[in-house]
């Protein structure tokens, strides 16, 4: 078996590790983990990451978790154009910085701001907020409008999706609030 | 000017830092950013790291914040020796993980519970719990007991320390609600 991906595109990291493959054309095989369903929390994922969360790799015997040390695997198992992780230590180092910011800082801060007012709920966020519609643009561009919408296709779309089942729901609550603290 | 390391040895990713260029003695100037007087606020560290955050470094003319951007930094940049970040992918993948999952998990929860119950503040919590206890001891064999003890000596002696005052205090204190959720 080859490089196999655990992700629901819900998730922002996941939806990161799929364009970032994608992009760079890593063959792997997608195994959808749904999160609404609390596929995540089943015993055969327990497998693959204890820690039951997305995104998850198996490659072969291995298995990794957490989506930075994912990206680094891919881009040091995978030839990826040298952007991505430039040899240079001071711009790699940027990018590590990178990497822990959004952990530490933009990710936390965007969770919660999402939990109250979830992009994929229909709000416009871009209107009216032309420095963050053109930081859209600039990534669309770079990844490609195709890969572009068909990761976010699925939260875009969130508004449309029926609602999660309640014992699901309930079972999740703690896990999300513990999250977004 | 050579390497300098903006520091204070109350927070745990600067005491990471700080073992870390000792035990591999990487040169360096210790700059103390006092976080109960509120230095890192000022607007000459701002200068080092704008997010006004310990650890930051600076090398020259070059600056970097978020501590494990900065051990993987140092570990380029000095001859460490091979088992801090082995060259074998899957090794290396595992202190990715490790590196990401401190932040994601271990570090959130660790603040949440200082904040309660502060290690530093007299609590014996290493009494009665043998594994945790056997952790340290093992913590301590390997970075050296003069080191360990250097690094933790004010976190150590936090109980003593005089009362922060008031003014900074609350100056300090949304970042810290912000911090622990």
């Amino acid at each position: 078996m080859g490089l196999e991906l655990y992700l629901d595109l819900l998730s922002q990291p996941c939806r990161a590790i799929y364009i970032f493959a994608k992009k760079n054309r890593i063959p792997f095989e997608l195994r959808p983990v749904d999160l609404l369903k609390g596929q995540h929390l089943s015993d055969a994922f327990a497998r693959v990451n204890p820690l039951k969360k997305v995104p998850a790799l198996k490659d072969g015997d291995f298995t990794l978790a957490e989506s930075v040390a994912i990206l680094l695997y891919l881009t040091r198992k995978y030839k990826v154009p040298e952007h991505w992780y430039p040899q240079d230590v001071q711009a790699r180092a940027l990018v590590d910085e990178y990497l822990a910011w959004q952990h530490t800082t933009l990710r936390r801060s965007c969770l919660r701001a999402l939990w109250h007012k979830p992009v994929g709920a229909g709000c416009q966020v871009f209107e009216g907020r032309p420095k963050l519609a053109a930081w859209r643009q600039r990534v669309e561009a770079a990844v490609g409008e195709d890969l572009f919408q068909e990761a976010h296709e699925v939260i875009m779309k969130a508004k449309e999706s029926p609602p999660a089942d309640p014992t699901v729901k309930q079972k999740l609550m703690p896990a999300v609030l513990a999250m977004i603290g």
